[in-house]
């Protein structure tokens, strides 16, 4: 890209080898997942931080923050280099301000956590872990100081994640989102509702190569292009961008639950389509990557459920499913429906349905919370969490590795992330509600697998823009929303209520 | 690694940035071979000069070249301190000598005449790719006098690639090796030997899964450790080192002469070893790679012709063969040998036997000393090539692709490289001499898959020292010698005459 103005043309040429180590640390990181030798992870290791360094002097050479700075100057700047200057001006502030002894110290109990963690939950034991969480808790409550925030701690490390997030926007989302999610639950248990019941499917063990070839047949479906897009294994699924042209998923194969397989396809899938689809000229730029960890959730929630679970798209793959799922080969597309739909009040949100998935976020964000405004020990975290899992699921987990020790996130020091997964949720169905009154023949087309329409819009709305934009200016501009939960609870409503 | 002396130790923190660039190039260039989905070309060219530039900057950084100058000046350090400093102020050196405007000047002739070349090749006409040779001769005789020499020009490009090689090494290897093998060749044929009979096999086509797994099978044999190693796919086998315990190599699968694809995957299995054995002590350091082109050449043309084409291998891994590969599963030992071994003078040096692969080698030799020396035009080398091939092979190409046209290392600009095939010919024979002395019942280990004794004498003759000894050096205390042409004519006298 070449902009108008001179300076920002220093800046992009000056982001350049910052760019190429993102290419190659991000590149490192999927190889890690998916192909490499075990025994490389030290060298690995070595590698990822000394590349991290480089990019970090980069970012804070002198005459790098000279340009930022007098770009930021600047008059009738274009959106265009007004978002290459707030990106980078947001991750030098970021990176300026957390004293380095901190960023060692956060990189060390991150490793050192995480390698306890596992240990733990192997165990079910959260005492040999809580010593590690404590000293995480700690020193990410010093790089919220440093970071600086105006009304709670928490909020320095929520706009990490996503930009300009607040305590105050997280209790009024789930202030309103909790207790009426909680409602349809107990009328769907209490109705004795179809979406309840246990389906037989996904109880046999499937043959790996054929839910692969199952996979790829659906992504040629959604019309991806492998020419700039892969799909390989990992033990957790996730997509890397190397670069808009190079985009990866991964996906998984746990052997007999096969929705879990499809599933984590499409949803990383989504994932992807928003880098594959944004503008070309902002390849090699600050600007290449989606706007926000939320935008971004809402692009793969929205294929993965929105999309993926309806019953118009189970229509569409069930004969790709009865050819490549040997016990699935009789599945009429509703029960396929019903499967794949199926709402448990359980203990683990990885494998929670659409209608229970927040009421786990909702837990962790009180956690996060009062964890930051001091109003939690880690100590007490194991019985808080349990005492609100039973209060919100009418679950109460039996041992810590159903409870507290399930998800990796703190043990790497990633405070203020999960609730990005429910802002992705709620903007996945406004999107949805949005797209269906501009759309004619919406369900038709995915009934038919002519998905072009729903691309076309998603680009010229959201994907294109990469990061121009901050998430909160985007939702504006273009839907006159904020991350509003009504759409998302007349979604379900509509969906599990209505069948 | 730590050593005595504080410079060293500077040294090595300075140089793991470096160390680390360098392992993220290589994923890059395994992964662009390998996985990387084909529209994310332009990106990866961008991170890999990106990356080039970046270690460059750090390498020519004043302070580091003040580090190795002191250490220069040091005395008593070890042989694994001098190996550090003779490395580094090698690759500094270099790099120093060659002004920007030319390195760019390659860097762009590379690709454009690596793309001019292709197409050439493919419609094999030499008139197309003449002026990108051109070009390419031009920048490599200004970067010869850049670095200088002190007697033929073309030894500052030899010393690039074999450590204080020269054109008077090269004609007295040349000199006495190529009427030898000229002559037993001309024996071979006028005797009708059994090895110059075309073989059934290979020619109808197999299942590429299960060449695959024969393949592994070979490599477990082999005991190769696939914790710190892995094997993939790719058009031209290659072999890529990522640290001493990310070791990885390719093969390759045309789809009928299949022992092209086993020998392939022990030829690069033979590289990977002199990596993995090295002594871990210098991982992430300037030594850890191997001594030079000849030397990694020497192990994997050992394990490929020595070892994998003698009749105890062909023995071991006969029953192997015939499980896998339907159309030879009646194959004997013999005829498997045979058919390893077939000798034929033709036009490709890549798909040569043992017996002629250096005859097309002392073509190439001839015609770059020619070109460095003045003594030939580019125009001219399409005609001498065909009449040396006469000469030499008794073939003469009727086709540019046949000819001239069918490597690819001169429109890289790697003039000096092939005579390092040659030399790791007869280094693979001087070892294989040596060997057989020290390691009682060499032969009945083969033939029981017992690589152990070789294994362990490699590695603590070769591959533990890295390159802490300059190839020569290394030669000489280790077996003193030099690249002396007997043992492989021996060699090849005794297969091949012999049987």
């Amino acid at each position: 890209m070449r902009c108008e103005n001179p300076v920002m043309n220093q800046i992009l040429d000056a982001y350049r080898p910052m760019w190429s180590l993102k290419h190659a640390i991000s590149l490192m990181g999927w190889d890690f997942e998916t192909y490499m030798p075990r025994e490389g992870t030290e060298e690995r290791g070595v590698a990822d931080s000394q590349l991290h360094m480089l990019h970090k002097d980069l970012l804070l050479n002198k005459d790098f923050i000279g340009l930022v700075e007098s770009a930021k100057k600047l008059e009738n700047l274009s959106d265009l280099e007004n978002g290459i200057v707030r990106v980078l001006d947001r991750e030098i502030t970021k990176q300026i301000k957390i004293p380095k002894v901190l960023t060692e110290a956060e990189s060390l109990e991150r490793i050192r956590g995480n390698m306890a963690w596992r240990e733990a939950r192997k165990k079910s034991a959260f005492k040999m872990y809580e010593p590690h969480l404590k000293k995480m808790v700690d020193i990410k409550k010093q790089i919220a100081e440093k970071i600086g925030y105006e009304k709670h701690p928490y909020d320095a490390l929520l706009d990490t994640f996503e930009e300009e997030l607040t305590v105050d926007d997280l209790d009024r989302v789930f202030g309103a989102l909790t207790p009426r999610i909680q409602n349809i639950l107990k009328k769907l248990v209490d109705s004795g509702s179809p979406f309840c019941k246990e389906s037989k499917l996904g109880k046999s063990r499937y043959d790996i190569q054929k839910v692969d070839e199952l996979n790829h047949d659906i992504l040629t479906l959604m019309q991806y292009d492998m020419k700039r897009f892969r799909m390989d294994v990992s033990t957790h699924p996730f997509t890397e961008t190397m670069g808009l042209n190079d985009v990866r998923i991964t996906t998984r194969y746990e052997g007999t639950d096969f929705k879990k397989s499809i599933f984590s396809t499409i949803h990383e899938a989504g994932h992807a389509l928003y880098n594959l689809q944004c503008d070309q000229s902002l390849s090699v730029t600050p600007l290449e990557g989606g706007s926000s960890l939320a935008l971004h959730e809402s692009q793969s929630r929205f294929w993965e459920n929105i999309v993926g679970r309806s019953l118009p798209f189970v229509q569409l793959i069930a004969p790709l499913i009865r050819k490549q799922v040997s016990f699935a080969n009789q599945a009429t597309a509703d029960e396929l429906y019903l499967y794949f739909n199926n709402v448990k009040a359980d203990y683990i949100r990885v494998d929670a349905d659409e209608v229970t998935y927040n009421l786990h976020i909702a837990i962790r964000y009180e956690i996060e919370k009062k964890i930051f405004g001091d109003e939690l020990s880690v100590s007490e975290i194991p019985e808080f969490w349990n005492d609100r899992m039973e209060q919100l699921l009418g679950v109460r987990p039996t041992k810590d590795s159903q409870g507290v020790l399930q998800d990796t996130h703190w043990s790497s020091g990633l405070f203020g992330y999960f609730p990005t997964y429910t802002l992705g949720n709620l903007v996945s169905a406004i999107i949805a509600s949005k797209m269906r009154k501009d759309l004619e023949g919406y369900e038709e087309n995915i009934k038919k697998g002519n998905f072009k329409p729903i691309r076309k819009w998603l680009r010229s709305k959201i994907h294109q823009h990469g990061s121009v934009y901050a998430p909160k200016v985007l939702l504006n501009n273009t839907f006159n929303e904020g991350y509003n939960p009504d759409y998302f609870v007349t979604y379900i409503e509509t969906k599990y209520l209505g069948f």
